[in-house]
């Protein structure tokens, strides 16, 4: 564990090797580059590989000599594949560039870690996630703006390096993010409450709308609208997150399901909604009002410094300045 | 009944006269007036009416006398105060003006409909619901564009009058909206599933994502936002509508309740979501894929036209052309 004072600039800023050129991989890459980064890429398709390289970018399909290059040169590597990818992504990683740091930008942290341990890689690992994304994907989708303002999370888990994490910070602020310190499982409880459970309420409450035909769906206004957008997301990217967040989504789901279960009591025994209505205005407002501070008395790699962060993050503390 | 050859445009485009000068109301009155009707107000506060009076508009606080003026003109009485004010307001239409056609603006149809039959209204009466509004409320957040492409429901149950329900529709258009028929309990189920479920689902995500703290509400993004916006929308009136509509509202509720359960069965025992997310998604689809269609081949007043205009408004139909 090496103390940020101790950091060089080239080790808190080494080049940027993006495993991925999807729409979050594909932005990094274009958003590192143009922080001024030394960033190149790995694609498994020749189509996205080469639309990068014609767009400027440094792009290959072959996943060996990039990560040769990446041992060669100190990169940190980014892991931004879709999660059923990440297995043997790692396994590559462990064979060719095991000393390098590593993060990745999957939704679900949990078993990101889990899957990084497997493969003999934690001590130089650590998780991130940025809250961004459309429902498109693709290389020619992505763009360098794509982080700018969006929260970036970057896993604080026990016994995390110092050093990764400070380069895996960097990286997410140099994209133009701000970044939330979380444990992975804290951080997999709370995208399962604001960004898991909401899809499906959504799905939820599409097909309940439509199962009330023409009449119905002619008659949805704004409340239908907003409520059911996200249903429109492609199913298979809706799966992933919900399905690889499983035991949080459930515990999330559960209690949705008892706040819905009373308010059924309450409608049918007293004809009121008062206890759900005004409970649900009171945390809308809690959300309308939340705001953001910034983290500026935790010394990375000091003592408790890692439970200190996390607790800064539990209190919507976020950090806007690398040198932390 | 009378078939609408046999109305003459005075009888079809009578004075307007609206009860209650709220956004709704107050818009109404601008809306007609805007569209060469004759129309006059009455609003039991002071205040509105003297700030309807100084926008130029012709309003009045005393009930009775606005009910003597609706008498001799024949003017089309609209009720547009709140739920809990329309059974005074009925008891003063039996009392002073009652064989003027009347109309409502109130969003739940059924129990306005039978508040019209304690009164002994019943023959004259066709009830509305413009879906349109915001959470904003008084006579100075109205504007006469409120109405403007919105969808007005025309109630058309068993027995209507086909002269008051063609008086009611072409008000309808006048304001600008397009109309469609229901039957007021189809119309009560139809705004369960598409407008005060979407609120109860929206409270319940609302509190279930703020019960996760700074960390959660801090890291909500896009599918949050969206799905907890009408949170925002003033308690009372959220209750107002959803506990108007007890019974159809209980019955949507039990649908979307068994879609989640079953939902969480799935998840739990199959790690999976694919049943909820793909039926979701294809609903959001047809959502987006609703097309409105004109009726134009029922004649009002016709044998059968009451069931020919429901079942169009079930399909989908809309009536855009006030010469039916």
């Amino acid at each position: 564990m090496c103390h940020p004072d101790a950091v060089s600039a080239s080790e808190s800023s080494p080049p940027v090797c993006v495993l991925g050129l999807g729409l979050i991989g594909g932005s990094l890459l274009r958003a590192a580059a143009a922080a001024g980064r030394q960033a190149f890429g790995y694609n498994r398709s020749n189509e996205s590989a080469d639309a990068a390289r014609t767009d400027g970018y440094d792009a290959d399909t072959d996943l060996t000599a990039v990560l040769n290059r990446a041992r060669d040169t100190g990169a940190i590597i980014v892991v931004a594949v879709p999660m059923p990818a990440v297995e043997a992504t790692l396994t590559k990683i462990a064979e060719h560039a095991p000393g390098n740091p590593i993060t990745d930008v999957v939704s679900v942290k949990g078993e990101v870690r889990d899957a990084v341990a497997r493969a003999g890689l934690s001590s130089r690992f650590v998780g991130g996630h940025p809250m961004t994304g459309t429902s498109a994907s693709g290389w020619s989708v992505g763009e360098a703006s794509l982080f700018t303002d969006a929260v970036w999370v970057v896993a604080t888990d026990d016994g995390v390096d110092a050093a990764v994490w400070s380069q895996v910070t960097r990286l997410a602020l140099d994209c133009g993010s701000v970044v939330v310190p979380a444990e992975s499982s804290e951080h997999d409880r709370a995208v399962a409450r604001i960004s898991h459970l909401p899809h499906l309420l959504a799905e939820t409450l599409a097909i309940t709308g439509a199962a009330g035909g023409d009449l119905a769906l002619g008659l949805a206004a704004g409340s239908f609208r907003d409520g059911t957008r996200v249903a429109g997301s492609a199913p298979a990217l809706v799966r992933a997150m919900c399905e690889g967040n499983r035991d949080a989504l459930l515990d999330s789901l559960d209690e949705a399901l008892r706040l819905l279960q009373d308010a059924r009591t309450d409608l049918f025994e007293n004809s009121s909604t008062a206890t759900l209505v005004d409970a649900g205005h009171a945390a809308r407002r809690a959300y309308d009002n939340h705001q953001r501070w910034d983290i500026t008395d935790v010394s990375v790699g000091a003592d408790g410094w890692i439970e200190r962060m996390r607790d800064a993050g539990r209190r919507g503390g976020v950090i806007r300045n690398p040198e932390l």
